[in-house]
């Protein structure tokens, strides 16, 4: 298919799918806001971009990419941080666009569902979901722009998976196009169903590898009465995990957001943003963000908030700890969580990781790898935070003090992903904890995953896309 | 295989992997316990019954039956509801009892995580937990006899499927024996993992026909402080729903447990048990058991059902409620409501369903399906009961009184079955909510299961186990 005759066929077959103004190509228009990452470490070459309008759509554009033999790459909001959703340079593959897939189809306020399209935007899922009183609880930072196909796709997780899991663990059903052009679908918003294997579960995580996501169902949950964040210095690591202890007993499942941050994260973050106050700047090696969502009202948050931080500090897994008065001090709060990646690009090119470890490893993974990396490259700067309370850290690491960022990047930063991620491995964690592996990761994710697992999913690959018309070169390289 | 030589060739390798001791076969000992299922409605016949006490026998057990051709049926418990781990009756199949595979493997605090293996019974895994001063919400009327292998093979429900999910929401990972022997293990204890397809979720519920379950890793919480439960005269299912309702806003994540009984599944409690004490008996047609599991205390959580209550007599969803004033009341409550069954058993023979709905659809489904019921046979007795708050009811048809139960089941069974599912599938429901598909359901699933979703779980049991050595005639006939 890679003939200009065969292209024409394709484009015709397309524009017959989803009509002409639909299927963009390079003649037409730059091609750039789907063929770039969002990080903006790679540009592909489409044949062309299709942005079907419903689901029959979707599966006429998969009939046709089929017939012709041309690769698919669904693609949601291009937000995705592992070159999943953005073509590779062959200019044969066809992004399949969910941006027109954008509409919420149903809210049901006594099964607590919210049925949306996957190219619906997070943040509009959201509110959605807010003007019913109710409560989509799944936060990330790029929910403005991302989209819930994506999210389901990657299996997003965010800053309250503590409390309510990951996408994975939101989604109650799907409606997918199959490789051979067929609907799948099981939005019947269910909350038991055991009639056979949990395809869902199955295409969430698949990062669009094995049909094409069109919509969902998600779960609610009523709005809690009042939430409320708090902030504490903490001299280590092992006294972070102690504190997440001691407030997942005191909180109980009020407790929906646990986030630490180290202090040269917090450094980083005081430099380039000075209008950010940073609490309790210089106490403790570590910071954490805490909050939680009560059922209850502000009072009783607080009393429970400040009950865990009293018990913290007189264990001493707290060295000092405030509760945000207000509003808007609790968003300064998250702010400065977020600011982080924000600061670390400020600060110049760095080695990112996106990796998880049991929660009760973590303290010593990080003294071992940090000990490595700094005997590996003197003076090097590791930027530590993340999700603790799911085990997920964002282990990011900065060149030394001065140093030409680019330069240092080209010498060090193979050498460094592997000395992470072999530690990583040591013990018993995952190089991949909720940004997947995309293109990024493909090559190098047969020597971190089990053996015995990458032949069931290539068994699996083969089964239901066994002309690998999807996102090929994604995840099973 | 099915020759006496073949057998022979088979049974030694089976002794060879597991030791003599450990493979039972009809000349030694009455295979009854093991080829009889729990609810007495069948009796297969085994080839031997095979208990190897490692994942590396296991793993030697599925390589001898694969070269031998011999189907492997997995079993645990054996409280199955749908003929799931029982064998045919042709004499030629293995099963492969997980009994001595029931290791505490670890038990991590920091982390809240439990590794148990396959063969460990629901209610020592709950024990460890306990001991550890943890919970792990997984709780069902077989738990004193069921294995967690089983519970995730089935992927069961239980009573506090409302706040914690399904059992394989309690699951962070497992270890496998696959189709050629070989063992896959992801018990590495994360909370998130985006490294590839999620094979967890693929053997979870799959019934024994991917692979066999030989151990897992499980998600612990924090004991609550306090568990209380109240009992509610309801006037309708309308206001069953609405109460619901009102209990979430009101209790947020505390809410543990939503049950429901109809007036006649308490009628039945009533005759059979007459020394249980049903509360508010003949206020209402409908009652509901709720528990909260609080963070803080007795008081607290008393003060906040309280609310509730109080709140959904003001609505009118309520008719009256009473909160149980100890412990011993509490339990007296829940065992009315588990000894509906056994009622349902002292009364005769009846009709099981076990469906689920969309928690908003229940009203009408049932007004419709009881109307349907009633016209098709006049007199039957409708006991209706079951988890209101994940949308799952035993749907119960008893014959009428002082009719012929065995007549009846006879004559009735068979329409009644297809009414009733039939109405489920136009009001979007499931006909297993929580016991699965075994043998009993294998026949009608493609009624019932949409015709894509069929295709996709065939082409991943080809994919998986192409042999068709585990569980054949189970889940997909």
């Amino acid at each position: 298919m890679s003939s200009p005759a065969g292209h024409d066929a394709l484009l015709a077959a397309l524009r017959a799918a989803v009509g002409s103004a639909h299927v963009l190509t390079a003649a037409d228009v730059d091609l750039e806001p789907w063929e770039r990452d969002w990080r903006r470490r790679h540009r592909g070459r489409a044949l062309a971009v299709v942005r079907p309008g419903s689901t029959d759509e979707v599966a006429a554009v998969v009939r046709a990419c089929a017939a012709h033999g041309a690769p698919i790459v669904p693609q949601g909001g291009n937000t995705g941080l592992v070159l999943g959703g953005v073509p590779d340079a062959s200019g044969t593959q066809v992004v399949l666009s969910t941006a027109r897939l954008n509409r919420i189809r149903a809210l049901d306020e006594a099964n607590l569902t919210l049925t949306v399209e996957a190219g619906c935007v997070l943040q509009a899922a959201q509110q959605a979901a807010e003007a019913a009183g109710l409560w989509l609880p799944l936060s990330l930072a790029a929910e403005g722009s991302c989209t819930i196909g994506g999210n389901l796709a990657t299996n997003a997780g965010g800053t309250q998976v503590l409390r309510f899991g990951n996408a994975r663990d939101l989604c109650l059903g799907l409606e997918v196009v199959t490789a051979d052009g067929r609907i799948w679908n099981s939005l019947r918003g269910l909350r038991k169903d055991n009639t056979g294997y949990d395809l869902r579960h199955l295409f969430i995580g698949s990062e669009g590898t094995l049909g094409i996501i069109t919509a969902a169902v998600l779960k609610l949950v009523p709005r809690p009465a009042a939430q409320l964040t708090a902030w504490a210095a903490v001299p280590d690591l092992a006294a972070t995990v102690a504190l997440l202890g001691v407030a997942q007993r005191g909180l109980g499942p009020a407790l929906t957001g646990f986030e630490v941050m180290n202090a040269f994260a917090l450094a980083l973050v005081r430099r380039h943003f000075p209008q950010l106050a940073v609490p309790l700047a210089g106490v403790a090696p570590y910071a954490v963000l805490l909050e939680t969502s009560d059922a209850e009202g502000e009072a009783h948050a607080r009393a429970r908030l400040e009950a865990v931080l009293e018990q913290a500090l007189e264990d001493g897994c707290a060295a000092d700890a405030v509760v945000a008065e207000s509003l808007a001090q609790a968003r300064t709060l998250w702010h400065i969580r977020e600011s982080i990646p924000l600061a670390q690009a400020e600060e110049g090119l760095n080695v990112k990781h996106d990796i998880s470890l049991p929660v009760s490893r973590i303290p010593a993974f990080c003294a071992e790898a940090e000990a490595e990396l700094a005997r590996a490259v003197p003076g090097v700067r590791l930027v530590n935070f993340g999700h603790l309370g799911d085990g997920n850290l964002h282990f990011n690491v900065q060149c030394p003090e001065g140093a030409n960022a680019a330069a240092f990047l080209r010498e060090h930063e193979a050498r460094i992903h592997e000395l992470v991620y072999d530690a990583v491995q040591r013990h018993g964690g995952s190089i991949s904890a909720e940004h997947g592996i995309g293109a990024l990761k493909a090559r190098i994710l047969p020597r971190y995953q089990d053996a015995v697992a990458l032949d069931l999913m290539r068994a699996v690959k083969r089964a239901l896309d066994p002309a690998n018309l999807f996102n090929p070169g994604k995840l099973l390289a």
